[in-house]
């Protein structure tokens, strides 16, 4: 099979005369949209010539961006392969001759069959975390733009991506004890807030709505570290919970100036702190992009004890797999 | 004062040896950054070469993108002008020579000393729903690709924008009844969520953040209807109330859709359909655009109604203009 960098490649070659990439889309439902936040933002901070598109693939079927042509790259991402917006944006994509791009944890699946290239990533218990559907869209977002306009800091990126396996692991050691404690304190809360910033966002947004929501039943809602002062801060107050991402990177100043605030206001508070959690042994230049596979991987310890400690497991479902919808 | 079609042509015209415009940065926080959300959505959808990024004004200032330059230009909100956030990311515009283009509601505010152009806008009771911010803001977009670019349906997006106050007025009327009902039902509710599409999303956006979590001090969250069917819609039961936007335009399927789940499974859905409230008159090629001027006037009535019921003002508040943060 063809390593990303080669993918990429062929896709530059064959888009010569046309003028190379311009557009990429990021296209995908839930979770694996929230895996390619941090792509997104990678794109959007990184490049300058390159258009970068991040949708939910209904919103994407129903109302296609005018750029989407043959300077287009689509990206899209179904775990199962079989999530009906998504394999219909892949459709579309292939219809049009634009290279489609498949993220998927089961190679023959039904949307691979509008797939000019096929990438399996990592899933489950004891998975690499440099395979994982967030490195592997991040992966895809550096090629493009190493290949195109170039990209400085990459050999950096790569070191990242070979330290960010062993960095979850001992960070995935290091909060068990903590998140049995989390799990017995916040077990019979009805809303849990989550909080970040910057290319972390995206785990903070998944955890909000494929855990508390969808796995929990917890009312919850992803809030912006930056935007938390403007609206969001009016709820706080001694007994509401709020799970904060103290990311690092460049925008962790955000983080902390909502981090001070609640350690004035609010007294149920759990702290993420990606520094203690030995993400800064990647290099300050691309740290950022890490955060995200960080606190995706760490909420799972989270998620494992909170759904024991409520006797709610995290397969329960009272519509998917059961209701069509 | 220049009008938006002459400010673009004038900054076009400075920027014509270095190649126009092609990144426009959308920069506020909270409702500002929320009433620029039509204005991403439609050059997003209808921009082929142009770049275009929408940031809370924290992280844009720490973690500016690498894009912004001598093809860039800046359009910065703020109320009342002094929003330091969002002055400081006016400032670093500038200091690097791109145009800045100030929203105001206090033309001689703090945040104009950096403002290249001063745009203000209409606010309050009785305002011309044409004037506001949010429809400043998109005409800035749709000036910027028709003057580039082209924009096809230029002319009817401008006749949408001559017919709005009339529509959004007729609305607000038609909901003063359904409003009171509304409040008398909801108001012992700890929770309320709001869920919308396409460019309306927005109004979901600054609905659930400015006026439940700030002003009401209830907890929500806005949920994409495209999102809703893929982690968020485990939380819903008979008792759990949701806001839905049944948007007009290419993403009203999405909004049918969880109409349809949640007539199914839900009981308290307050419904805001964009088509019977009467936005149908603008031409259906440019109305999606216009959800959100809808939506966002047309919660103002609910707002206040619910406020009343509850006894809780709209300006109550317990941190902001009372504690530094």
């Amino acid at each position: 099979m063809e390593s990303i960098k080669e993918i990429i490649n062929k896709i530059l070659e064959e888009k010569k005369e046309a003028g190379g990439i311009k557009q990429v889309f990021y296209v995908a439902c839930g979770g694996s949209l929230g895996a390619f936040y941090p792509a997104k933002i990678f794109l959007e901070t990184e490049a300058v010539g390159i258009k970068t598109g991040w949708y939910n693939s209904n919103e994407f079927i129903h109302n296609l961006p005018k750029s989407m042509g043959e300077n287009s790259v689509l990206i899209v991402a179904s775990h199962k392969g079989n999530t009906p917006e998504t394999v219909e944006a892949a459709r579309i994509g292939k219809e049009r001759g634009i290279p489609v791009i498949v993220l998927t944890w089961i190679p023959d699946s039904p949307i691979t069959q509008y797939a000019d290239y096929v990438i399996p990533y990592t899933f489950g218990d004891n998975k690499d975390i440099a395979g994982e559907k967030t490195i592997k869209g991040l992966l895809l977002a550096v090629e493009i733009l190493n290949q195109t306009e170039g990209y400085p800091n990459y050999e950096k990126f790569m070191d990242g991506v070979s330290k960010i396996n062993q960095i979850v692991r001992n960070a995935c050691r290091l909060v068990q004890r903590r998140a049995r404690e989390f799990a017995r304190n916040y077990k019979d809360d009805k809303v849990i807030y989550t909080i970040g910033s910057g290319a972390g966002f995206g785990a903070a947004y998944m955890e909000c709505i494929c855990i508390f929501m969808e796995m929990q039943w917890i009312n919850s809602n992803a809030i912006h570290s930056g935007e938390y002062f403007h609206g969001p801060f009016e709820i706080t107050d001694k007994e509401l919970p709020f799970i904060l991402q103290l990311s690092e990177g460049k925008t962790r100043a955000l983080d902390e100036r909502a981090l001070n605030f609640l350690e004035r206001y609010a007294r149920r508070i759990e702290v993420l702190d990606a520094k203690e959690l030995g993400l800064s042994t990647i290099d300050a230049s691309v740290v950022d992009y890490f955060n995200h596979s960080l606190y995706n991987n760490v909420y799972v310890v989270y998620n494992q004890a909170l759904a024991e400690a409520r006797q709610h497991p995290l397969s329960t479902r009272r519509y998917m797999w059961k209701v069509n919808y």
